[in-house]
């Protein structure tokens, strides 16, 4: 498969931990993030957070691109759940993303999550998971 | 499948981002994060250094918990490299763990790598993506 892939490299970047879930994780000369671990209460974020923050960035810039082709301002908002759960083959996550495209009908709303989710980046990184969701919602509670 | 799984849940959060790659993406009483275009001299991370700090702490947090199984301090270095790249099927992500372990010979370093890579919850993720590497490394530049 690899030999008959012709990327475009388009931009690279790279994300240190030498830590665990206690301590810094970094990006050199960019982003450095305090972590701990989810069930501890000390401050700092952690891999699902930052999991979510990811994916619903990435699913929000492509719904606008969406949006935008369709001659539309960007109105979808993205909420990405993320659960921790132990089953029997060890810690997993589940990971949900639910969009809600205000004034548009339901149905063109489920076209651009469809699109979206086959061209995000990190959806389709995603996408042969089973514990990966993509929903479309009428709203968020508040 | 889904209904011959039986998860005990630990935790839950939530990302939002209503923003796209410009504005702010967060967590409901907890980070918030400016966010860019990769490729504009913006300030502000992106998806690609916010899944980066997520794989690299999770991976890097399963490697301790296997060092320590082992009698092991917490060695391990974890880089990961994302890029974005344009092929025929659009924007893709190219995710790369980068692994080192000082003071533990290859073979127990690769030993490990190995456990970590089918335990990290966002491992397994990723797992079933042509995208997604882990290597071991003999170590890092600079």
């Amino acid at each position: 498969m690899a030999d008959t892939k012709h990327y475009l490299h388009q931009y690279e970047t790279e994300a240190i931990n030498n830590d665990g879930v206690n301590g810094v994780a970094y990006v050199p000369n960019g982003l450095a993030v305090a972590v701990s671990h989810p069930l501890k209460d000390a401050p700092g974020t952690n891999p699902e957070q930052l999991l979510g923050l990811s994916l619903s960035t990435c699913m929000s810039a492509t719904l606008e691109a969406i949006e935008k082709e369709n001659g539309l301002p960007h109105l979808a908002e993205v909420h990405v759940h993320v659960s921790m759960v132990k089953g029997t083959d060890g810690l997993e996550f589940l990971v949900t993303a639910c969009v809600h495209i205000p004034h548009i009908s339901h149905a063109l709303a489920v076209d651009f999550v469809q699109q979206a989710e086959r061209r995000c980046p990190v959806s389709k990184l995603l996408s042969k998971s089973d514990n990966y969701t993509v929903e479309v919602v009428a709203g968020f509670d508040q």
